[in-house]
């Protein structure tokens, strides 16, 4: 794995998924062509693709599924048949919502359990994905090898649970919720809650 | 507004929200303090906060009340009453739960209208925000003087309904989608879909 820094790798992932979408249509594109899809700079682009020490010649334009294939190997997010295990903890609306999501349909990622501190809340949703309480959080996170969490609980329980699931050994946490959790550099986080997306567009 | 860049930006707006939380236990913090907290070096916080020309002496730590307030004057997402209109587009089971989310509660979003393109989905939902077929979009979009959109479409609508949002003047949009959105530079994008998210955990 490449060194990327941070806000080039959040670029290259987004470049990625634009790839996948253009490679439905076209063979080849340029970093003009990006820029005007994007609204990132050509230099910007420029730079973030030349992280990726592509050797094929691109006086032409890159080819897309090259490309593609580049940023995935760098940052490992292969286009492979991997499939990353993920859980959702805090079934309301929202968590609900996810679990059910056709977002997932598509992806690497596949939704194996979801977690609530409510027995009621278990027993009324109806899901193809097996539901438990969150007193069951170590042993179903150990046996599904689980890797990533969604988390969608209050604001107030964030916190609490984000700890939970780093003790049951974790990689990383998507977090819906407004907090901001404090947990060891070794824990990813991805913070996009909807007041904390919306308070980014006022500052960007 | 100060000359601040994405990244950096991104932190702090992030450390906002974290000194808030803080200012409920206590009056002051250090960069030591926070770099525990939130994992990024102390060099990148303390460069973080010299954007932010505090005149203040940090010999012996910063207020967390002033420094946040420097943070939201900085980045204009000033802590005042100021409330930003926003609304929810596409009301599957995501958009309709961030409807009703309390993640809002406290914040300075407002979420003044639902859109859907399925007449039968507006007369289901039970909501106290007022909902609308996406026809009514640019009527609505106007009277409201609506600031921002969450987009919550499936993934094949959400560029045609990114365009229609674009034509009604909003600013800027938090994409729940998967779908890399290609819009002009002048409207700011958040892209916080689930398995973006996900994937960007992998790659960071």
């Amino acid at each position: 794995m490449k060194n990327i820094p941070g806000p080039s790798g959040k670029r290259l992932v987004i470049l990625s998924q634009l790839l996948t979408q253009l490679s439905e249509k076209k063979e080849k594109t340029t970093s003009t062509e990006i820029s005007e899809l994007t609204g990132w700079s050509e230099a910007t682009i420029r730079r973030d693709i030349s992280l990726l020490e592509l050797h094929s010649g691109k006086s032409n334009g890159y080819s897309i599924n090259e490309l593609n294939e580049a940023i995935c190997s760098a940052l490992n997010i292969a286009k492979s048949d991997k499939i990353h295990k993920c859980c959702i903890v805090g079934l309301g609306k929202l968590g609900e919502a996810l679990l059910s999501s056709p977002y997932f349909e598509k992806s690497n990622f596949k939704i194996v359990a979801g977690f609530d501190s409510n027995s009621n809340r278990i027993e009324i949703i109806k899901s193809t994905v097996p539901l438990y309480s969150t007193a069951d959080f170590e042993r179903v996170m150990k046996m599904e090898q689980m890797e990533y969490a969604i988390l969608a609980v209050p604001d107030e329980k964030a916190q609490k649970y984000a700890e939970k699931i780093m003790q049951a050994g974790i990689k990383g946490i998507v977090n819906y919720t407004s907090t901001v959790l404090t947990l060891p550099p070794q824990i990813k986080i991805q913070n996009v809650g909807p007041v904390t997306a919306l308070t980014s567009l006022l500052a960007i």
